[in-house]
């Protein structure tokens, strides 16, 4: 905050906020200070802030948080003006912010912040956020050793989903991390396949997106397995795939830039033709967050630095015919990367 | 929009882009004049849009959907403006529209809408959606009574999640509309209190809230169930609750203030002393999304009207002891109302 010359914070960004103070909760605002932090919620949450918050003084209001931050935020020496994240405020809400201040403050009280204050800070994981990251990964693993024994053609693929879920709360898992994806048969080309009731088929790919939560933190992995034999195209297209994964996995380090990592994976697809079935950016932060910042796209000049945690996860996608993806998390080390995800990767026939 | 005096609408709201045109992807803007409707989404969605959409041509962009829909309003005979919702817009990304407009339109090109257009539309819910989201309740019912048959003491608020999510599957749910919430004994005073690995007690109240996707519409239900035998306290407070609920439920018709829905279920525990311990308000409606306006809340002077969904879910929580919430859904229909959720509110005993 003294770095950015911010006097008074905001924060309403609920992933900012459990990061920051540790609370959970669905309704709340901080107020920051450079000497003080107090949390502001409501009636629902009293005993539940009590246990979690750490680092921060708790107010209970019945009106909105973050209106009550920003009154706490003027009575505060020193504070001229309150700055607030306008990538997480929307429109509406700055107006009824603005609206309970005092005329004369309307227009200079709250600032947006020039650069986010928070989101640096999440984007490099310390050491107890990457054990509980890697966990929630090797756990992702597990699940996708079991529900290889599931799979079976005729299998619709809604039970295929409700398996993986299960098996996720049985080792532990808070719920998922977003809607699991499984993908069969032509419905393998569209890259974001919720399950539907269609049954597996007897030949052809089966793309399983999923990630759980663990105390907060999501992991993310893909695997494209085959029932089946597979013709020669569909084998040379996974290997493709497989070999773009692997170029954009070694090419995670410290000091790359992002765009770079994306081109790593893409021009391998570029040179075998496939670069235009290649329709997503190919990765993406994770954390608190599935999807958090830095994004792996074509042209991001953003640097890797150690401690963030990517997702690799190329993907081709041939509408009518077949799609395939192969995604790992990935921690950026001091000496280079590390995998999170070690899943077997060598194509899998069922 | 005619009315509104809007000739081109902005939307970015994912719940309002598949209300008006049936698109399900995570990425997409909506541009809507008086005589055409627009879709613009990215390279992933391109086979699952073409299945999708109806109403609305479809435009696969590489940039972003919404700066592409702005510029395709602009070239749009008589659309001097185009508007947008002001609480579903964050105000870096208006920063970013209306830094992608030539400068002389910067300013007067993008209008916040005065009131929201496809809320007001999506509030009311038509025959088809009604059947939807009363085959969810149900649905919901049906996990209620299955999963009385696994509570047992000892077993983990986890595996009870666990449980019935799975058996939410096989029922043929999307997802559930929410984080699950399981919370035993004195845990059961948390309002919010997702599922951990605390084992059920033998001796206390279980509080189970829960909602599944159907068709992207969300149900959700609240019952409180005691393990063993409660005492003369915990038993007349269970009986205010849910005269307190069926009180809300029965304020509910067309035309009623929702602040007096509100107040019809806190004034029975304002009588008996418990009014305190009542921190929220008493529901909100649901659909394509699990809180949708209106808000069944004290004050609120939004009039119910036929084809509204909402929940009445009063709760007593009592810190240290214990709490109590009922929650069912109710449509309002043109003769009064009826609950979508006829699962049992006596207490249970196990």
């Amino acid at each position: 905050m003294s770095k950015a010359g911010v006097a008074g914070l905001l924060v309403t960004h609920l992933p900012d906020l459990r990061y920051l103070c540790g609370f959970t909760g669905s309704s709340a605002a901080l107020a920051v200070t450079r000497r003080h932090a107090r949390l502001f919620t409501d009636g629902r949450y009293t005993t539940q802030a009590a246990e979690e918050v750490r680092g921060a003084g708790v107010a209970i209001v019945s009106g909105g948080p973050a209106v009550a931050a920003i009154e706490w935020l003027r009575t505060q020496p020193g504070v001229e003006a309150a700055a607030f994240d306008p990538s997480s405020t929307n429109v509406a809400e700055l107006s009824r912010w603005r609206a309970s201040l005092p005329g004369r403050m309307r227009r200079s009280f709250l600032a947006e912040l020039a650069e986010p204050l928070v989101m640096p800070l999440r984007m490099i994981k310390d050491a107890d956020e990457l054990a509980i990251l890697s966990e929630a990964a090797l756990i992702g693993c597990q699940l996708f050793e079991q529900i290889l024994g599931v799979i079976r053609p005729g299998l619709r693929e809604i039970d295929v989903a409700a398996q993986l879920e299960y098996k996720a709360r049985q080792l532990g898992a808070e719920g998922m991390s977003f809607e699991t994806i499984v993908a069969s048969g032509e419905r393998s080309a569209l890259p974001h396949g919720r399950a539907t009731p269609t049954p597996l088929p007897r030949k052809g790919f089966l793309t399983l997106d999923f990630g759980i939560i663990l105390n907060g933190y999501s992991s993310d992995m893909t695997r494209t397995v085959y029932l089946g034999n597979p013709t020669a195209k569909e084998r040379d297209t996974y290997e493709a795939v497989l070999e773009a994964q692997e170029s954009g996995v070694g090419a995670v380090r410290g000091g790359a830039r992002c765009g770079d990592v994306d081109e790593a994976a893409r021009s391998v697809l570029r040179k075998v033709g496939l670069v235009e079935a290649f329709t997503h950016s190919s990765g993406h932060g994770v954390g608190l967050e599935i999807h958090e910042p830095p994004r792996i796209g074509a042209g991001q000049t953003t640097r890797l630095l150690p401690g963030m945690v990517v997702t690799i996860e190329p993907g081709v996608y041939l509408a009518g015919q077949f799609g395939i993806r192969i995604e790992d998390m990935v921690v950026v080390t001091r000496t280079g990367s590390q995998v999170l995800t070690p899943a077997p990767k060598a194509l899998i026939q069922l």
